[in-house]
């Protein structure tokens, strides 16, 4: 598609940069500072968590299923808070295990168990190199995605694979040939609802596939990090099959590791963290991470389960937050309808949940805009931080997060990129002619 | 030394040996369930912690410093709890990481980041072998000492090296004698004071040759476990010299990585975890951590820090502890100075602080002791446990964990533990005549 500039003549083209830098020099004069880089929710987002922080007190029962919370032990995270995590990921409360705050920290030990000691009685993963002539292990990476999950394979050595992440997850026609093909992809990661930065949901039929599909290597697993697995903006929230279903269905119930937390949902950073996987994995997870871990905090799952004892408590409690990001998320469509249709210079997505926007302008515009916008008291994701290694093929993807400022700072920021995009485009299409 | 029962002739040997088992007999009818084998509170002394809980409520400020503690953010963890880690490890704050709740996660992944991807720039410890002909990487491990220290290196395939544990620490000559010879020595562990389980300190003629004791490895590192760094039973503690001037006078300032947390401080697993290294290795740590954090429990730190603002307050609350610990301690020496004295039977340490104490019987007989107390109804930590690999190489030695148990108990536990020495004891020698 080409954009309005690229149609422009010479005569108009110059106009409307003149016109466009001409904004964008009233804008630096404002002075701004506005911060749409960070997936994090607002203060006043947060404060609707505070009354959890009265639950517990001096003279309160700190048991929970006979176990004393405020004590060592209970390494599998305490009963009602297991029965949460089992309504979260979709399993049996016993084949999942509750642990500290950071579900990102879950994730990364359980790659580093297969790393160091393999799953399922496969060599492990370190190993894979000097048994293959110095083949890479490799992961599948939907992008754009999250760059803290490819940071922690990049952390490890292992290869990221970019794969085209579609409205329906990531392209299974591409990581149907690749897994087949070749015994070094051992594992693919995945936010499968409202998918960071997309906001897009797994079909069912993706589901299905990443389950069942065939794959060279034994031992290939599936990091489903489901993330915003309750994070709706509306009553109607988009429906994600049930993996471990799936999977079992297809004779693969080992293949799949998810993790979810209460970080967006209570306080971020200071949530509960929880995995699952089938008996034999979880019980392989709980091995590994006992080596260095007691028990973890159960107060603070004693104080979430209190909080919200069951999903429908947590519903609710999403309903509440979802009043805070419904807002944000349709000032940023609006905006960018307003700024940018008809334009031909951006596509973006419209969540119904998560935590993010994904914005494309044109071909070689991202790190110019994120630059410009830089400029004019904008802080966004750095442009390709959406990619393995911050490499952006194309250069055009930039991931909006609305969730922190006002909506006034918001849309102000919106107009920002805008104005950005527009200039960008428009010097490349000047740039095209010389 | 000869036990009591080998000087016997074999008449009076028949006779003690009935006797004590008839006194066996006796306690068995008495279905005994007693548990000295956990080092951790009693309920009771636990229970002084619980103010904490009523300090961050549902209208508290939840800043420190200008850290909003209720959102992401604030890796290092928050101002204030780093100056208090920095009082309890004699460092710069600047120097510390506060963390979450287990410091044994941190000491595991402080090795694993070793392991993986090496230290000051040298070579990753996992790379060590396919250099050195398959020399095994290895770590001193004096002992008796900490079996979940062991656990950790033992879990990433380094090999466990025991070297004896004395009333100053580890036996110094050895220790120099092994890292001057052995390039493949890359570790030490170390419980600088009231040491598990011996509960002796460190003296500072340990440190200063610790920290200055040429090594072979150039990235030799010791773990600086200071989990009892103000858990004195009286006002008179004992004196730890600072390791990281000894190690800063010695020229050698990245070798040393220390830890401390509060969980037998404030609550047993919900509390604080702090790491301390040199401005280098805690950059580095600080790195390693990172591909698997965005930022720990802040809320948790900030509890903390407003119960225990500094390290005189720290102390306060240590003596309340030491109520409940002392006379436990008190019973324990009390016990087993009546049953034993004069028997030849055994020897055991006088700690003046932390959690255990340690015990040992003649060679052969910790096992059996185990065993025998377990018929009567009393739990012990596993005889072996406190060695590498769980073999003890002369079956001698018991941790006795006095905390948990009521007095009370404590004090009916040990009798059975007398009983049950004195018995092994006497058929030890029996089966040496025949």
């Amino acid at each position: 598609m080409q954009t309005m500039y690229q149609t422009m003549n010479d005569v108009e083209l110059a106009a409307a940069i003149d016109d466009l830098e001409a904004r964008v020099a009233e804008v630096k004069a404002r002075e701004l500072k506005l911060d749409m880089a960070r997936g994090k929710p607002s203060p006043e987002q947060v404060a609707i968590s505070r009354p959890m922080l009265d639950l517990l007190s001096a003279d309160s029962d700190l048991t929970d299923g006979g176990v004393d919370c405020s004590n060592y032990g209970c390494f599998e995270g305490i009963p009602s808070a297991r029965a949460l995590a089992g309504e979260f990921l979709g399993v049996d409360p016993s084949q999942t295990l509750v642990l500290g705050s950071s579900s990102l920290l879950i994730e990364h030990d359980s790659v580093a168990m297969c790393w160091l000691k393999g799953t399922c009685g496969h060599a492990p993963w370190s190993e894979f190199s000097a048994a293959h002539d110095g083949a890479r292990v490799k992961f599948l990476c939907p992008a754009p995605g999250y760059d803290r999950h490819f940071g922690i394979t990049e952390d490890l050595g292992i290869e990221n694979v970019p794969v085209r992440m579609t409205e329906n997850g990531p392209d299974m026609d591409e990581v149907e040939r690749l897994v087949a093909a070749d015994e070094g992809i051992k594992g693919i990661w995945c936010v499968p609802k409202y998918s960071n930065p997309t906001g897009d949901t797994y079909s069912d039929e993706t589901v299905r596939r990443l389950t069942s599909m065939k794959t060279a290597a034994p031992d290939f697993r599936i990091f489903w990090d489901n993330a915003y697995c309750v994070h709706d903006l509306y009553d109607e929230g988009d429906e994600l099959l049930n993996v471990f279903d799936a999977a079992r269905e297809a004779g693969n119930e080992d293949r799949v590791i998810a993790f979810a937390s209460t970080s967006k949902i209570t306080f971020p950073g200071a949530g509960v963290g929880f995995v699952a996987a089938s008996p034999v994995v979880i019980k392989e997870i709980a091995h590994h991470l006992q080596a260095g871990l007691i028990s973890a905090d159960k107060l603070n799952q004693l104080r979430h389960v209190r909080f919200l004892p069951d999903l429908d408590a947590v519903r609710a409690h999403m309903r509440r937050h979802a009043e805070f990001m419904r807002p944000r998320f349709e000032c940023v469509d609006a905006k960018l309808h307003e700024g940018l249709d008809g334009t031909g210079c951006a596509t973006w997505t419209h969540p119904r949940g998560g935590y993010f926007v994904s914005f494309d302008g044109p071909e070689g515009s991202a790190k110019r805009v994120g630059a410009l916008c830089r400029e004019m008291g904008v802080t966004l994701t750095p442009a390709g931080a959406t990619w393995p290694y911050g490499e952006d093929p194309h250069d055009t993807n930039i991931r909006i997060a609305p969730s922190y400022p006002s909506v006034e700072d918001l849309s102000s920021a919106l107009e920002v990129l805008v104005l950005a995009v527009k200039l960008v485009s428009a010097q490349l299409a000047l740039e095209e002619r010389a």
